[in-house]
């Protein structure tokens, strides 16, 4: 059985795309915990970092900067966190790698509040933001 | 001015380290979120991943997995969830790239409660397990 994110990245269900090359895909979470809530997964399914080979853990980091600047330049932030968890205890849901990059912001209760799930509308506009930052 | 961290790196202030190289050095938080809690530092100071070469960034996270797997024997964990804050609105409080492996339990309440301080032989001991375990 396929999990949600390959289904994603073989384009089986949509996704707002940030970024994309040959071994990874980027894509925002539909239920942010910020506005920019960003994720970075490897196309090749693998549950934990510790099931990667490191090389490719290297890579996927490695492209992480660069995405995270385009996202404080899209989503307007001013500062980020990165987050990713590996296995039950640590709260990871879909065991498919997945890297969050999370926007913060100075102002509190001036962006979206926790988990709050925004509009089509909204998230398509932000995603093209973004992607237009990367370029 | 030099960071805490470029001190540590310089052995001017002790830690308990867990895992050197020529680019990199880990060691034991020592006002831990959980027993175990790891940081993994480059030895040239950068305040944040978007300041670093991206290759150097790929290269501290391909270590990261190595270190992990260590952590989880040596503080017989179960999980583990990384975190790497970028900003004073993402909560960083050393302006010197830190990346924290956080070891996360089954079982609530038998290990390290939130930001109790260890003692030096606690430690000390378990620096020894996770560097025990990593050769």
């Amino acid at each position: 059985m396929s999990s949600i994110f390959t289904k994603i990245v073989r384009k089986e269900i949509p996704s707002y795309k940030v970024h994309e090359n040959d071994k990874f895909y980027a894509f925002l979470d539909i239920n942010p915990l910020k506005k920019g809530h960003t994720l970075v997964i490897p196309k090749k399914h693998h549950e934990k970092i510790t099931d990667m080979d490191s090389k490719d853990v290297g890579k996927i980091f490695s492209l992480v900067p660069k995405i995270a600047k385009a996202v404080l330049i899209g989503a307007n932030a001013d500062a980020f966190s990165l987050a990713q968890n590996n296995g039950k205890a640590a709260k990871q849901i879909i065991p498919h790698v997945h890297i969050h990059i999370i926007p913060r912001y100075n102002k509190k209760g001036t962006v979206w509040t926790k988990r709050q799930i925004p509009t089509y509308e909204v998230l398509s506009e932000l995603a093209v933001k973004i992607r237009t930052a990367l370029i």
